[in-house]
């Protein structure tokens, strides 16, 4: 069985729970506490050298790591992910947007209202640095807001992996401080990707307890 | 034909004109003066409202963004991407690692040794975040290192899309302050690379004028 190691604050973990949970596969979830290392340990590190999570186990042992990759590697014989070559391309396109020009923006900004406790030092680094993220992760916004005033979803006007991408940290970019009230487009797209079928919600505490030991 | 709107500066460009130089595919190319704006000028972001270079004119007059989304639509019929599943997985892998944990630190750094003039505010800015960005580049090398000691190529022991978007800023690491000394498996690769049939220098100017007007 596919082994998820995940933990629950994130969006990039979020993309995979919800799309193994659309796609109807079962999987062990293991929560992983990055707060306290556990994503660098020696056994971690031995599973993806980067160290992060999500990072997937696959059947046969070997491991999959990079959330959008993931999606791309899961999704590729569902109807969430395209056939026609363009749309496949314009899909990656917006894969590569999320985690260039909108995750740094507007993940970090929420993860760090997330965190549990900071030194003086590190209060101040992210204060210098706010100002910046949050002006680009606007522009993100921006850029998705024009691309969906005319379209239902991000690529071929159906529902698909580019939407489950741009939607996990989207939806909760106003934990971070963004406002979504100037993006009327946006907040439109996000109801109707909410309201697709199995949608889970980004604290849900979807699939199975690990049978053995992480 | 593909035109291509680039900037010989810029190694995502790099990655672009590399492949299509290697596929033998022929392509105008339109130098775009990210310095001067053109990349932000409403013709422009009717192409790509992210307002970007490298991004790719297609022949049916539609256009694609986002370097490493470029060079998977390319290569998908030729022998530098993977035909089996998790070779592409990790394909996509190594390519969404090199836009979230190498890019924004090795070609950053570069690419402000390479800006002709900054206020006194940009430059303390640019001092604040060197550190930082300095060591979390030298970790993303240290994972490459980490793959590549028992490797000849990223993926599949066989030279690919992979190795060429993580060669197109390693190559020039220095130029941002990187030392690659203590990284022998990744100078190694870098020199694998640089032999490959057909390559090209980042500062070559490969492709053709464009027969009208950008």
């Amino acid at each position: 069985m596919l082994r998820l190691y995940d933990n629950l604050i994130s969006g990039n973990g979020y993309k995979v729970r919800l799309l193994l949970t659309q796609l109807g596969v079962a999987f062990e979830r293991v929560e992983t506490d990055i707060f306290k290392g556990e994503s660098r340990t020696p056994e971690f590190l031995a599973r993806n050298p980067n160290g992060r999570i999500p990072t997937l186990r696959l059947a046969d042992g070997g491991h999959l790591a990079e959330s959008n990759a993931i999606l791309c590697y899961l999704a590729e014989d569902s109807d969430l992910w395209p056939a026609e070559r363009m749309a496949r391309a314009e899909t990656l396109q917006w894969l590569f947007f999320e985690q260039y020009s909108h995750e740094p923006y507007i993940a970090v900004l929420r993860f760090w209202a997330h965190l549990p406790e900071l030194t003086a030092q590190q209060e101040a680094q992210q204060e210098a640095e706010r100002p910046g993220r949050k002006a680009r992760g606007e522009e993100a916004l921006g850029v998705m807001e024009q691309h969906l005033k005319d379209r239902s979803f991000f690529v071929g006007e159906r529902y698909g992996v580019a939407d489950i991408a741009l939607y996990a940290y989207t939806h909760v970019a106003e934990e971070g401080g963004f406002d979504l009230a100037p993006y009327p487009a946006v907040r439109s797209w996000l109801a109707r990707v909410a309201a697709q079928p199995n949608h889970v919600a980004i604290t849900a505490e979807v699939g199975q307890a690990p049978a053995d030991a992480a």
